[in-house]
C-alpha cells in the first residue's frame, strides 16, 4: 500500500518528523518506509492520495475502563474513593446483564474507533461473561486490544465482590479460552488495585502471570487517601509499589500502572527496574482532585511513561484531549516547580503514540518494520481558512479537533471501517 | 411560543432549577414563565415538543478575540507577551484585507452559533473597515454582539500601531455609524490593554465612553510580567486597575476586564465599587502559563465574575469546555488552598449563562421577563444508553459534548438558523 500526504510522527520523545507531501509505503501489516520522493521500485503501483491531509500514528490508550464509558463527565465533585462507591461501582454492577454489556461494548469500541484509539488496554468488569464478550467483540472490531477481567475480593460492594478462588478460576478460564479462540485480542491480568484484592488473590494472579506469561495492569498511588489506606492494609510492606512486587505483579516490561503520582525514590527505582509503564491520566487526576503527576520529573528519571484517558476519571476517551491536558497540567506544575520544564505538545503526542505503543512492541511511529496504525487528519472549514504547516495542523487537531477531523483509520496495515455500523 | 422538554437553568449562583418534562412559554422576545404543568390559558396553543431533550440557557461569552478564532491551539509554548508578538499580531495584521476579514467573520459567527454562544463581546482588530464589517455581519447573524474596534497606539508592531487621533476618530465614526444602522449589535470601547495604549488614547476613549454612554472591555492583570510592565509604564499610578480608572475606563456596571488574576485588595475594592465584570478564562490562563485565577476568593469577596473562552489564549470557543476547565483549574487551586472550596460545575454553568448574561441585562436564565436565549441539548447514542437525570445529562454535555448535541438554538425569542449557510 502506498499513501501520499503530509506525514507527521514522533519517533523519539520530543522530536517531530514531518514529511510534507511525502510517501508512506507499507508491506503487509508493517511500515516499509517513509520518503520525500517515492522510490522508483514503487512507481507503477496504485497510490492512495490524501492530498493536504496529515497522516499520523493512531493513538494507543493504555488505561481506561470500558464500562465507565457511560460515566464520562459524572460526579467530579468527589475524590477517588467516594467516587468509586457512588458512581463507578453501581454502573459496573449492571454488567452482570449480558444484553446490556453487549450494547455498551459495541458502542465503546465504535467510540474508540471514532476518536482514533486503535490499540488499547482496558478494564472490563468482574463478570466473566461480560469480559469475554468484550474480548470477542474487540477481536471482531479490528482494533487491537488487551482486555482485563477485573479481580476484586475485598472492599467492594456485594454485587462486585468475588470469592477468591472463583476469581482466579474465572480468570484462568478466560486466559485459556482467549488463547484458543482469539488472535488480535489478549487477556491482561487486572487486579483493580491493592485495596480491593486480598494477598491470596494477588498471589494467585502473580502465579497465573508467571505460568501464562501475561501482562498486568492496575492502579498505583493515585490519591493520598488511597496511599494511606494501602499502608494501613499492608503495614509490613514498605510501599504501595512493593505490595504489587511482593506478589509477582510487576512483571518485567509487561506491566501498566496508572497514575503513579505519589512515589518514593525507592518506588521509582523499583518501577524503573521492572520496566513498568506509568499511564499518566491528566484529566482524571484533575477531575478527581488527585493532584498533578510530576511527569517531567518521572521522564528525567528514566521512567517509562505514556498518556492515557482513564475514562471515566477522565471525562473523554479522546486521547487528543488528554494530550492537551497533559501539556496544560504540566504547565501549571511548572509554575510551582520552575525546575521542571513543562512537557511540550510534541512530547505529549509522543507519549500518546510511541510512548504507549511500545507496550505492544514496534508500534506508534512510522519506522520500518513498525505496525502501520494511522489516522488521516483533515482541518475543518474554519481552520482551513489559514495556511498552516503540517505541525501546526497537528497542534490544532490535538487542541480542538474531534472525530470529524479523522478522515480515515488504518490498523495493522489495513483500512479500518467502523466496527459495528449503526443500524 | 410554547416549548416542552426538560428545562434546566441556574437562576442563582450554585442553584440548578430542573423542571423534568416541563413547559416554557415565551411572549415576544421574552420568557413568560416555566411550569411543571401547562397553565390552562395556553391549552389550545401549538407546542414545540423537544421530548427528553434539555432546554438550557444559551451561553454568553464576554471575552474572545474574533480574528484569533484562526489561532486556536497554536503556540502555547510561550507566555502572554511573546505569544502576542509571535502568533497574535501577525494574524491580526491580515485583517487589513477586507475580503479575508469577511470570510473569517462569517466562519467566526457560524462557529459561535454552532457551539451555542448566542451573545458575546468580542475584540475585532484595529482596522476600522474590518471592525465595521464584523458589526454588520453580527447584526445579520441574529446573534447579539458587542464588537470592539481595538485601539493600540504604542508597543505594537508597525502594521497594527495607530496614530492616536486617528484611532479615536475611527472609533467615534464606528460609534455613530453603528447607532444609526444597527439594532442588535453595539460598539464596545476596546483599548487592547494598558501597555498598548498611551495615556492620551485612554483619556480620549474615556471621554468617548462618557459622551456616548458606552461599555468598555479590556485585559487586566493576566500575567506577572504584564503587571510589572504596567507598573514600569505608569510609576505614578498605584495599580494596574487604577490606570484604567484614572482615564475613565472603569465605567460603572458597563466594564468587562478579562483575567484579573493578580490583584491587590485595593484593586478588588475598586473593581467591586465600579461593578466591573471579571471574565475568567481558565483555558487561556493555563495555556499561556498565566496561573490560576482565585475564582472562589473573588466570588466570596462579591466581585462580579463570569466564564469566558478567551479565544485564542483559550484553545476552543466552546464555552462548555471553559465551564469544565473552570471547575478543573479551581479543583487544582483548592489542592493548594484548601480554604477555598472548588467551584462546582453548577456554579461554573451559572457563570457562563446568567453570570455573563447579566452584562446584557435580563439574560441568561429562564425567569419571567428575561430574554429567551436557549439551546436544546440531546445526548449522543452512546450517552443515551444510560438513563440519566436532566442534571446529569447537562453535566455530561458540559464535560464532553459538542455542537452535534445542540439540536436547536433560540435567541431573543426566535429560532436561530445557521447565520451564513455553507455553500
Amino acid at each position: 500500500m502506498i499513501l501520499h500526504g503530509n506525514i507527521v510522527h514522533a519517533p523519539v520523545l520530543g522530536e517531530l518528523e514531518v514529511r510534507t507531501q511525502g510517501w508512506l509505503v507499507t508491506e503487509g501489516e508493517q511500515v516499509a518506509g517513509v520518503y520525500d520522493t517515492l522510490p522508483p521500485q514503487y512507481a507503477d503501483q496504485p497510490v492512495t492520495d490524501w492530498g493536504d491531509a496529515l497522516i499520523i500514528p493512531a493513538f494507543c490508550d493504555l488505561h481506561l475502563h470500558a464500562p465507565q464509558i457511560l460515566n464520562r463527565g459524572i460526579g467530579y465533585d468527589k475524590e477517588l474513593l467516594p467516587w468509586l462507591e457512588t458512581y463507578t461501582f453501581p454502573t459496573e454492577a449492571r454488567f452482570g446483564d449480558c444484553a446490556f454489556a453487549e450494547r455498551v461494548w459495541k458502542a465503546f469500541l465504535n467510540h474508540l474507533w471514532a476518536v482514533g484509539t486503535l490499540r488499547f488496554s482496558a478494564f472490563a468488569t468482574v463478570h466473566k461473561e461480560a469480559a469475554w464478550r468484550l474480548m470477542e467483540l474487540s477481536e471482531q472490531s479490528g482494533l487491537r486490544g488487551l482486555v482485563g477481567k477485573v479481580n476484586m475480593d475485598r472492599n467492594a460492594p456485594d454485587a462486585l465482590r468475588e470469592d477468591t478462588d472463583a476469581s482466579l478460576a474465572d480468570t484462568e478460564e478466560l486466559i485459556c479460552r482467549s488463547r484458543e479462540e482469539l488472535r488480535r485480542t489478549g487477556l491482561i491480568l487486572t487486579p483493580r488495585f491493592v485495596p480491593s484484592t486480598t494477598e491470596r488473590l494477588m498471589e494467585g494472579l502473580g502465579r497465573l502471570g508467571e505460568r501464562y506469561h501475561l501482562p498486568v495492569q492496575s492502579h498505583l498511588a493515585e490519591n493520598p487517601s488511597e496511599v494511606a489506606w494501602v499502608a494501613s492494609l499492608h503495614p509490613d510492606i514498605p510501599s504501595y509499589t512493593e505490595v504489587y512486587d511482593r506478589f509477582g505483579l510487576l512483571r518485567q516490561n509487561q506491566t501498566i500502572m496508572a497514575h503513579a503520582s505519589y512515589l518514593s525514590e525507592a518506588e521509582k527505582c523499583l518501577l524503573q527496574e521492572r520496566g513498568v509503564t506509568l499511564a499518566h491520566c491528566a484529566l482524571s487526576n484533575t477531575n478527581l482532585s488527585s493532584g498533578i503527576m510530576p511527569l517531567r520529573h518521572h521522564l528525567e528519571q528514566g521512567l517509562r511513561c505514556c498518556v492515557a484517558s482513564d475514562v471515566a476519571g477522565g471525562n473523554t476517551a479522546a486521547v487528543a484531549a488528554s494530550v492537551a491536558a497533559t501539556v496544560q497540567t504540566s504547565t501549571l506544575h511548572t509554575l510551582r516547580h520552575p525546575e521542571h520544564a513543562p512537557v511540550s505538545w510534541v512530547e505529549a503526542f509522543w507519549l500518546a503514540t510511541r510512548g504507549a505503543g511500545q507496550f505492544f512492541g514496534d508500534v506508534g511511529a512510522f519506522l520500518p518494520g513498525y505496525a502501520f496504525d494511522a489516522l488521516v487528519i483533515r482541518p475543518d472549514r474554519l481552520d482551513a481558512l489559514m495556511e498552516r504547516t503540517p505541525a501546526e495542523r497537528l497542534e490544532q487537531f490535538l487542541y480542538h479537533g474531534d472525530d470529524r477531523n479523522i478522515a480515515a483509520r488504518y490498523c495493522g496495515g489495513t483500512f479500518l471501517p467502523m466496527p459495528f455500523p449503526l443500524t
